[in-house]
């Protein structure tokens, strides 16, 4: 479904991290099709153990969210940047101390973003074992969430997704 | 549902706008909560017409999503601000060049954010009559979006809300 909504994009871009890539993951090309964030909805809650979910800013709040109404389960949702106006927290939503949070990423590629969420949640007093991810682009993320203490478990892996014909 | 979540808070606040308020509607303690943001996206799709679902960064993209799983129609992010790596576009997903976009908010105050998602969406050639948000502040919005043809629909108006026991 993912390669059939066009997500996948031939070029040259410029990722978050800085690096360079000749293939880019539009995921939200895909997530913004209701059926296909249901069906990643319902294979991401299969995975899902005795966790709450934690969304990040922007990319995967939507599958966060839909995660959460799959199987009635609260979320929070982790900011990139502290917000001036209103209650200036990092964290949208409640941390329960001593709760387990799975985060939930769209695309991984080094992990540095998601580990950032991961240290918001922590320093709250959430505990974080487990990433769960849409795809993960093996460039590193596995080992450096591993040196965190945290797991990363994908629905698919880009080695999979490029090998299919487009 | 929204005042027992404990969404609605009073002290000093400073708004998004910059003014000053006695109270202060975090609607994201509400809607963090499946169960409430499942009765808010009946009630919106209640309201949704042969529109596609438009979402703002960050606020009601949870709201709109849900929307969008509740009706299976697509749904696009605005973003407030472009972002520099990746595909460069301000809006996430696709317009569909005059097709009809009803925006979806949390909270109105003025409605100027409203209004830049709208801009967004019209100039990339969608059409937008309508907002629906959750809660009307009753500040001035619905005056200033009628002043660019656009219709405020409220699910709840602020002067109800305060009007509740806490």
């Amino acid at each position: 479904m993912i390669v059939e909504s066009g997500a996948i994009m031939f070029g040259d871009f410029t990722l978050t991290s800085g690096k360079k890539s000749n293939y880019y993951i539009n995921i939200k090309k895909a997530i913004t099709k209701p059926e296909i964030l249901k069906e990643i909805a319902i294979e991401m809650s299969k995975k899902i153990e005795n966790e709450y979910i934690a969304g990040i800013e922007l990319g995967s709040v939507p599958i966060a969210v839909a995660v959460s109404l799959e199987i009635m389960r609260e979320y929070v949702i982790v900011r990139k940047e502290q917000k001036s106006h209103g209650t200036g927290s990092l964290i949208e939503g409640e941390i329960k101390k001593n709760s387990k949070y799975v985060v939930i990423e769209d695309v991984i590629t080094t992990g540095s973003s998601v580990l950032k969420a991961v240290n918001a949640i922590r320093s709250e007093g959430g505990i974080v074992e487990r990433v769960i991810c849409v795809v993960d682009r093996e460039e590193g993320g596995e080992e450096n969430l591993k040196n965190y203490n945290v797991k990363l478990d994908p629905l698919l892996k880009v080695s999979e997704l490029l090998k299919r014909k487009f």
